[in-house]
């Protein structure tokens, strides 16, 4: 009989029951049956890998489809006339990080084991796949690699150089997010809360998916990004009021909203990588286990965007006297960065809370910008950096006890959120979090946009921004929809070569 | 040994099947073997779990999408002054549906054990997981509820006031459909295939993923929407033809009716809820099951979809004179609305049949909406009110008698389609579901329309109709493509406030 | 006891075993114990049925996507009068698609047994399913089926009369592709790798996801359509340099090409069809099977089209003198095209390679097809034939010996890439492959268009394309965004009947 089958022929089987005492036969049956229950285990182990890499993979796609979602957002918040340039911008972030986060991001991210600070191993996935490293997994992380460098591009949109985006870029999802990333999501990372032991206030950080790891630092790298580079011109140019230079599609804006909010149900419920695992003390012995967590993640997401939407709609009807649907769409992706944290381990009903806040968070944060004459196109270091700041406190504010054992296991008494009676270190923990990511960030790509401003890489020239930079950059504007369009052609300015073959008029239309 | 195990150690064995006819040490055998395959027995439960969610959780999402599709779709089908208005309500039916269906929708519509008529458990998600219920089927269900708000949305599209779509918006999404979804999903619903007794005509209704219960549920509201509201200024003003007002982008119509099908893939095959399930007499004995039954719906409901659109491109190229792409939208998403009733329950070339009569269908009643003067912008009462109806039909002559045994058990004599032999109970069944979905929606649905056009709430001012709705309510147009057009800026009619800040127009470009 | 179970009930197992040497009692414990190993085996049969379609289903639902994605692209790249036309030859290639492939296509694909060159059963999907392909097998292969017919329609984009798009796109997704995918993918195909017997160059081609079997099938089609209809009207018209007739939204290029990224992870990955499937020896015995390969494969997807999105970005930066988006965009399509042949069987450092080459050639085609004054609106000839070509010669090169014997299985020294050590035969089948689909795609869709001229069914009059098909074959534009587009109203000649209600101005607005 072959040995590693779970078909069980009687015939093998009757000599050696037969045996009865005989010691002989006794083993033989033992070692019969037990073969075959070792199988079945095995298969079982197989059929995990299936299931859970189906569920990842699927997942990963998702949160792929959210670079989409970016590319639609930011170029329908932009002017018409920086269309490509956006967009562009959003297709880079895919492909160089690709290539970057292949060859040395997700090894400074996971590359365990290692220190607290870096990860060292899996340079250009060598020794894929590991027990502990699947290619799915590489997958999934390099999908939220690009999402972090997509959330910056908003900030410093419509007036950056494309060299600075290319270099900010790679740096970015190459170096700095993936060290981020290693702090608290690999298992040695120093705020880790899988560590297992030398726990941060004896709990760690739970940035379920990543209100800090990713949607801060994005966020923090668009607010110096922003900053150095200044307002866009006209924006806080007249004496009276601050102008909002209107993106060119409210239709995109939606298009993008929307995407985004798919590609979430792949980010927040698809972080748990593992679907296939029972939270009751036996196998069969509960309904309930970690599908019921990644399908309770999703709901908390969803409702977390919806009351951020809702609570946006109205509380910007009394502010501004209209229903507005583009301030809408950003209220309800607050609303989804703030639960990014917190998602796995609270309640619906504290989902709600937090999407309420995120609202008011980001409706604050965008006056007091418009204070300080901070100018970010897509809202981006408020909406990210500023919502996702208040994810990180609500996790621990409202982190049930139940979930957070569930999930991150250890000490049945470890710390949970502070008003549901779990203390606060959990809270301290997340304060630490909010801390080193500000520091982290600012000294790492708040010096690089320093840097790249002082070489005057950063900024385009004023007659650029005025014009676009569609037709300085990259060879035309986006959009040719009308005849006279067509007959006045663009104007392109080339740095040599052929470019005059790139024309749109026709003599003969 | 653990309890729970399906290791097996064969040390462990040998002395227990040594003792031979020692009855001590055979119960110890017996015990250590049964043991294990209990605990085998319980990871296939857990399994089943795992891959039932997976596949549930992704539907769910996919059929999510479909609001991303209907907002494009509705966008695309309006004029460019009402796109702000039509895509708010899109994302406010997503976002207002998502809180009140967490609320009480879901109560309303699965609150089980209760009456035939409404749930009454589950409130605020209260109790969730359950074994009957577990988290990934609330996030199916919603997306479910949100997608009848869409449908209405259509119909009073350019022409509605906001606060009134708010208050239609939560009514259908919170009462008036979890109802009818109590009466034909619910294990306890008066109408259900699924109750234990008193089938309706000892049938009960295959509605299998709601060509009635979504489809004519959103369409017979947009019909009495549509209604009491009339015709938008226009339409019917001429003394020889209506005018087509022809929506502002048949690119954003292709957009969103391909989402639509792309999401109808999670709204059909999805609706099974549970995918590991075999159709043969004993595990393993067949590769026919479930996973058939589930890939058999995604065939069916693509060849009706087919069909339709084919059937309208010809036949609009007939009655037209050219080849129509808007039309072939609609044609195909009719298709897929009246396959969405039997999908599941018929054969793939009866599928071809729905779709042939279903663009029939929406063309008949496309022409007949124009001899009354009723207007429709997206055509949505007809296509998910008409097509709806005919699906319901379809099922009652087409369903299969073994595909009916299948999925709904019970008694194998059961009643399936006239056409098939199974006699008339089936359609009997479904006419009183068309019947009783008609009054039911016209009473709750149009009472409501009634009354809020009664208290001046229903319909904006013919002025703001003429000028648009985005330049009157949502602080203006969705688009700015030319200088031109951004240099004119965008007048903004606000309540009050700080709407000066909001406008277009820069001195500087 | 019931036949098939897991459950033990020891109380019925401990007289069994108290026989002892008793051999009835011995023949009963050993009935007792291998029907339950029996059960549980087939219960994992079935759980495989489960998850491996549950994975199928899904993919092909992405590859769907990218039909969507098609027509976004191609309706961003041609002129804004030609929208309406390249958006409904998308809809139509879906759902004529639906139909012939349905009634004869998966037939001649995969009808075996049957011989080498035609399938011949399961016409009308008759005999479904069977233990040999399911529904959801029908289903992915249709997705497959519709993405060639689209990839042609960008060659002949806007200059090819409605009516020849219909004959085509019914000849190809009928007929023409389904008997290239039998001969390398049907079990009984001559070429394919996974013949008992017979192997070309005792190896088979290696076209995992269809560089040759779709991408050079849809490309040489479209370069003889493309060839025989002649360029588009003032495209080489000036003595100096050829113009680019530029699409009219590079935000629908842009769009179109993500969702074909996003489907393109349901066509690589997703062709393996099962995920469940270990590589170990036993089962549980490894953590690497078929979900690494899955994950693999949608590894070097990605690293392919981004490395060729980057290459391209730097190569026309240098030769254009600018920042080009929608070349990018084709350069990254132009890497996908290129590992779909080989992508399951390299590893992640040679899909680098694969998409730096690819980008290269799409180059160097575009740069001989404006030499020959060969226009191609899409490019698609160049990017799908051109660098399918190279993904095929790819393959024979990079195959390594692991993978491909994991995968293709059967002899262990079966051959693989050349550069890898594994000798010439595979490169040699592979050179076969693309000399037999170019002579037989043209045979076919080079007659076929040729006859389609002759009969003076392929090009519209000239007339009509300086005024746009939209206007003149689609029933008006397909953008109306200013009032003055609307007051001016859309010009309709119709056969005859009602096209006169058929216009976008109004009285009275």
């Amino acid at each position: 009989m072959a040995s590693s089958t779970i078909s069980c022929n009687a015939s093998d089987l009757i000599p050696l029951l037969s045996g009865g005492a005989n010691a002989t036969a006794a083993a033989a049956a033992a070692e019969f049956i037990c073969q075959r229950f070792e199988t079945v285990s095995g298969k079982f182990t197989d059929a995990g890998y299936a299931i859970d890499n189906t569920y990842l993979l699927f997942s990963a796609y998702l949160v792929f489809s959210m670079q989409l979602g970016f590319a639609m957002l930011c170029a329908g918040s932009v002017r018409a006339k920086n269309t490509m340039n956006i967009m562009l911008t959003n297709v880079i972030d895919a492909a160089a990080g690709g290539l970057f986060y292949y060859l040395f991001g997700f090894a400074f991210a996971y590359g365990a084991p290692s220190n607290g600070f870096i990860g060292k191993h899996f340079f250009g996935m060598s020794d894929f796949p590991k027990p502990t490293f699947d290619y799915p997994f590489f997958l999934y992380q390099w999908t939220f690699a690009i999402a972090a460098a997509g959330i910056t591009s908003g900030s410093i949109a419509e007036r950056t150089q494309f060299v600075a985006y290319l270099i900010y870029s790679s740096f970015l999802t190459g170096l700095v997010y993936p060290i981020v990333s290693h702090w608290f999501w690999s298992s040695d990372g120093w705020a880790s809360p899988a560590r297992s032991d030398n726990l941060l206030f004896q709990s760690g950080v739970i940035d379920f998916a990543g209100s800090g790891v990713v949607h801060m630092v994005g966020g923090i790298a668009g607010l110096w990004g922003a900053l150095i580079e200044g307002p866009r011109i006209g924006r806080f140019e007249q004496r009276s009021k601050p102008l909002t230079l209107r993106g060119h599609s409210a239709t995109l804006v939606v298009l993008g909203t929307f995407l985004l909010w798919f590609g979430w149900y792949g980010f927040n419920p698809g972080s748990f990588a593992i679907i296939f695992k029972s939270y009751g003390t036996s196998p069969g012995s509960s309904f309930y286990g970690q599908w019921s967590a990644v399908g309770r993640t999703a709901v908390t997401t969803t409702l977390a965007g919806c009351t951020a939407a809702l609570t946006t709609l109205f509380g910007k009807r009394l502010i501004d006297g209209y229903w507005n649907v583009t301030d809408v769409c950003n209220g309800l992706l607050g609303g989804f960065a703030a639960i990014t944290s917190g998602c796995s381990v609270v309640e619906p009903w504290a989902a709600v809370i937090c999407g309420f806040v995120a609202a008011w968070v980001l409706m604050g944060f965008n006056k007091l910008a418009d204070k300080l004459q901070f100018d970010d196109p897509l809202e981006a270091a408020q909406l990210h950096g500023g919502c996702g700041a208040w994810g990180i406190i609500f996790t621990g504010l409202f982190a049930d006890k139940t979930y957070v054992s569930e999930i991150y296991g250890g000490d049945p008494n470890r710390p949970f959120g502070l008003f549901m009676g779990g203390g606060g270190r959990l809270l301290a923990a997340h304060v630490v979090q909010i801390v080193v990511i500000v520091g982290w960030v600012s000294v790492t790509m708040g010096t690089l946009f320093f840097v790249l401003h002082k070489m005057e890489l950063l900024r385009i020239p004023s007659e650029d921004e005025v014009a676009g930079m569609d037709p300085t950059s990259h060879g035309g504007l986006a959009y040719m929809y009308t005849e006279e369009e067509i007959k006045n052609g663009i104007m392109v300015r080339g740095v040599g070569g052929e470019d005059d073959h790139v024309q749109g008029h026709v003599g003969v239309l």
